[in-house]
């Protein structure tokens, strides 16, 4: 793993962590439940992803990774109870910062370990939603994922720039910033001019027998 | 893996991810959302079974799946668009078609991997109802096999009558054929009726110390 | 493993199996539903514990414990039903056992298979917590562990103490009775007296842009 993606893989862990923290801190969860959100949010998707590719779960190899969202939970109660009020979008960019980051690093590992590129792309995907949506969904949220704004676009682009610029044989670290910058400004406009895409909308009529 | 039982595999992920993608339909998704819900849906339950037997996960040594998923949705978009109101069974019809498909596929490749009669019938339910449960949380939805109608008994017959049926010497053909069947008619069946098996339902009362 | 631990293990096992099989009849489920969501919680914890160990599923290697489940489920059909109304306290106290046996049991298992004490005391918690996860997220409920009374806290302590103990090289029965105690007291006593750690609240205000 270079240098660029380590750190690029730490820093998405803390933005993560900090959601998991946010969203449990919406919910008034106690110290320690704040530590399991964050903790799910955070390595959610790389598990399933390493689980998936039947290699070693990075955490339990790397430990210091649970020392990360330890020390990301701890500051986030202490510093963000200050201001009291924090603006309602801080989880909405650090989840989208983390999808991003975390896209692309699941289809960098993916590929790095011998998985085809279509298979590269849905591990990235997975890596980037996964932990969010666990999260949402012990919060009894509806996932971000299912709500129109461009979430599932902005993962599929991140890990799919990526495969495709690796294939083109860009070098590593240039296909790591394009493709996380091209995800993160991708959903961040989605977030600001709250844009979607065209949606699939079916009507349903009762049918009764 | 007969012919057959390949068909049949392919059948299932089709009519799962036409579940998944009518589920996102009635949550106006956009395209890439469908393509999400409509995966989770087709392959959950499966890549559960597959990580139990810890066996490379199917999708992952068959990209082809994702194809036919990704073909599934754009043509549910393309062509459940048209008539503007579907009836609401559609997407009922097609989970039973999935369940006993998968209940039965699912219990078929772990009793081929060296699993225990118990353990087959208990991963072709997994196989068969895991993936709709997955769609059915995402959406904040109660899973189907918590509401009364027959479900989870049907996938347990679908699985547990191809694991009998090949204990007995059926060729495996015949034993797939007999146990969807089985499986599917008690569904639909189920489903048209509106029969369900007397429920086991407790009262209780607060206690407070 | 040793005799204290195999039937601290089932022992578990039951209790988990007896709070979903009551949550089951909540939801007035039927039978095979029951015996679905008795399995779920009974079993969920410790198989993602296993799959991300990268070590068999417990219960793919020894079926008995879905015989184990099967009866459980059965008894408390019958038997539950029987006075009719039955205090609300019956199913957290069940799971407050499940939670205190297998935070250990998990601790346990991932420690002799050579997992650093980080990870041990992590697996040891998902072990506890995550089968009840399951269970509340199936029925649509907030987890039990994203409520206020002290129960993240309690699987620590149990899967935390146990790694501690056997450190300190404490006899694994003694290291086994203290941390089971103590987990189960911790969250009993949180149960009884409503009992809360001081909560992390944030509050979000609207931001538009």
């Amino acid at each position: 793993m270079s240098e660029l993606l380590f750190y690029l893989d730490i820093f998405g862990t803390i933005v993560f962590a900090l959601s998991g923290a946010l969203m449990a801190g919406r919910y008034k969860l106690d110290p320690f439940g704040v530590v399991v959100l964050a903790s799910v949010t955070a390595v959610g998707g790389g598990t399933i992803r390493d689980l998936i590719l039947q290699t070693p779960v990075f955490w339990v190899e790397k430990p210091y990774y649970l020392y990360v969202i330890l020390i990301t939970s701890l500051l986030t109660i202490i510093f963000v109870r200050q201001p009291k009020r924090i603006p309602k979008r801080f989880l909405l960019i650090a989840d989208a910062l983390g999808l991003a980051l975390f896209a692309v690093v699941g289809a960098q590992k993916s590929l790095a370990l011998g998985a085809p590129m279509p298979v590269a792309i849905v591990l990235g995907t997975v890596t980037g939603v996964a932990g969010g949506m666990i999260r949402d969904v012990l919060c009894n949220v509806i996932p971000m994922i299912l709500r129109q704004e461009i979430y599932a676009l902005a993962a599929m682009i991140g890990g799919g720039l990526f495969a495709v610029l690796s294939y083109f044989g860009w070098s590593e670290n240039n296909a790591i910033i394009v493709s996380v910058t091209a995800a993160l400004l991708l959903r961040l406009a989605a977030i600001y001019w709250r844009v979607s895409l065209p949606a699939f909308q079916i009507v349903e009529k009762e049918n009764n027998p």
